[in-house]
């Protein structure tokens, strides 16, 4: 694979100080010719999932031999393992501990590695603090992929055995699917873990959330202002909007509320 | 026009998720060397006057060549259009709703035009999600503007018309102007839309605002901790401010709230 | 001091609104190869110690020649100073306020400037406005330093003399340190001023806080969930957390919180 020279940044440590941009001063220390992009800092602390639902979904809009770091890790300075992942002609780097463990399910032929902490002697990574990787382990990682200096074989072990994903994949049946709101967004729009593909031939699909039916639609502009709609977002999973309103205020629904959208014909 | 190769991006996308990174990734999919700066995320859900006011206020900071891309949508997934507008020596790329209109209004030579849906084939722009424009038509127009590989007219057709502004204009009668609060910054500080040249010549003005009474000043060093203020701020309008303090806070007030400034010695 | 190109800003911004993104604009109309990076914007309003906090702590991790600037800067528009540093093969620029003070005085070998404001014309910097010198005045600056075409010393008056620091120094005695917490972060982390070294030989350290008594471990991982515990940071500082928890919500303790660490075994 050819790096694209693009490291993406995906943590929990939310907007407040200066933690995401040392991260990018340690990359550009190593590779000054790299382009760092915080894809979200937003994960809830200590949320492995939200973080690997995203990453997972965005990867594919940046460039071929993008590396995404993705820092969401209650587990720092215990001996928990980091994953090296070459997917898709992209590679990813997170703790062991669930985060990418959805994606890798879903993957046909990811490459997953666990890294060799004695490798790091050799990128000059001698001691490492006991409370931030994402500095001073992830960061000059990602630094030395993006700049084609080191490919996961050499600084990790091939594996096929990582910690499962904290959320159980959707049950789908003939007819009907059940999921969970893994994220919502600033318009209040709740996003579920529901694939399109599992709802694609429904015919007259309706959502059920906390006691609601609400019927799938193509856009938010085909409905009335204040009611509520169910779509295939551009994310391509089922998501409950409010149509100039905020859903999640609405029906006072957040992550982890079940969502079941059934086939109104098969019913 | 020599596109200087920046692009901005303004949204009401908020800091949540990776909405706006995901913009950033498929301009550099298209365009490795563009430079992608968010100017503000912050604007009011759906509210598309606050995205045309700072675009209008902070383009001049950029670049001449500067692409900026301002996207509120609450139209998205309708038949609005979509302008790209060339005025003083940057582009402007936004929904046809309102967004741009005031700048419009004042600019006395923009060249406007309306996209043409399909000259998106012609860039690779072939089945756009229903929900996310800015990333699936906007993104990649502004990459290839960015790119100096299109113009405006070979993608558009001009015209002279197009949505006009949310907000009214400010009434600007001798020694009185009566405006409206556009944005709250993080201070507090309450900016509204009254432009300085309608206040240049007044002396001892005073500004009006929820029955309070507040002296304009050249700077907030210039009043007494707690005491408020009126300025013309250094985007060139009339702000009320507290010094050492949060005015929006101490007076209650926020965007939508009337604000008149008199001219006391006329009055 | 050869520079990096790389330019990193702190302010009391928040992330609302154009102003940190106009500064960038304004940086790269001069020095377009600039590298901006964003360090902290989440400072609290007119409160420069924290950012001189972290732009102390943060600095390291960039390259060599990098220039940090941070602007928190309650007297803007006043006849405050302007500070330009170099220190340890970076340059620091902040108003002369406090901000630099707590880093100059553990500094062995800065060399000081103040602002000569007549340089400014020199730099094609006019009419700067009352109330945004972070746009007019300090990102040109850090544009010219970062392009290597001007030096502190030809735009600066040498001096030993600044505002000091709004925070005392930590009490260092024998067996017991007795400091402030100077932020939070995402987490609900405290982190203070007691540097390492100060505890770095304390057995059994206690860390006291609003009345609780906090043991002195190496990492998160070592507490169970819900325990407090005390730790040097990856910053070099003492830090109050709670394992899979929010220290600052729990212990109801803030900015500006009282912490003493004492030495167990000497007690």
């Amino acid at each position: 694979m050819q790096p694209s020279g693009v490291i993406t940044i995906t943590t929990d440590f939310g907007h407040k100080g200066p933690f995401a941009a040392v991260m990018q001063g340690v990359i550009i220390c190593r590779f000054p010719q790299a382009r760092v992009i915080d894809l979200a800092h937003d994960i809830p602390a200590q949320w492995p999932p939200e973080a690997g639902f995203w990453v997972h979904r965005a990867y594919k809009y940046f460039p071929p031999g993008t590396v995404h770091l993705a820092i969401v890790d209650p587990g720092v300075g215990t001996e928990r393992d980091i994953l090296i992942v070459e997917y898709d002609q992209h590679y990813f780097l997170a703790p062991d501990n669930g985060l990418l463990a959805r994606m890798l399910e879903d993957a046909d032929n990811a490459n997953v590695y666990k890294l060799n902490m004695d490798a790091l002697d050799s990128l000059g990574v001698s001691t490492p603090s006991a409370t931030f990787h994402g500095r001073d382990i992830f960061a000059p990682i990602a630094a030395e992929l993006a700049a084609d200096r080191i490919t996961p074989a050499a600084i990790g072990t091939a594996t096929t055995d990582w910690i499962p994903a904290w959320l159980e994949n959707p049950e789908v049946d003939a007819g009907k699917v059940s999921g969970v709101i893994v994220t919502v967004d600033s318009f209040g729009n709740l996003i579920s873990n529901i694939d399109e593909r599992w709802v694609r031939d429904f015919k007259d699909a309706v959502a059920h959330i906390g006691g609601h039916e609400i019927p799938m639609l193509q856009t938010y502009g085909r409905a009335k202002p204040g009611d509520y709609l169910a779509l295939v977002n551009s994310f391509g999973v089922v998501e409950i909007a409010r149509a100039e309103g905020n859903a999640a205020d609405g029906l006072g629904a957040d992550r982890g509320a079940p969502l079941t959208v059934t086939n109104a014909q098969s019913a």
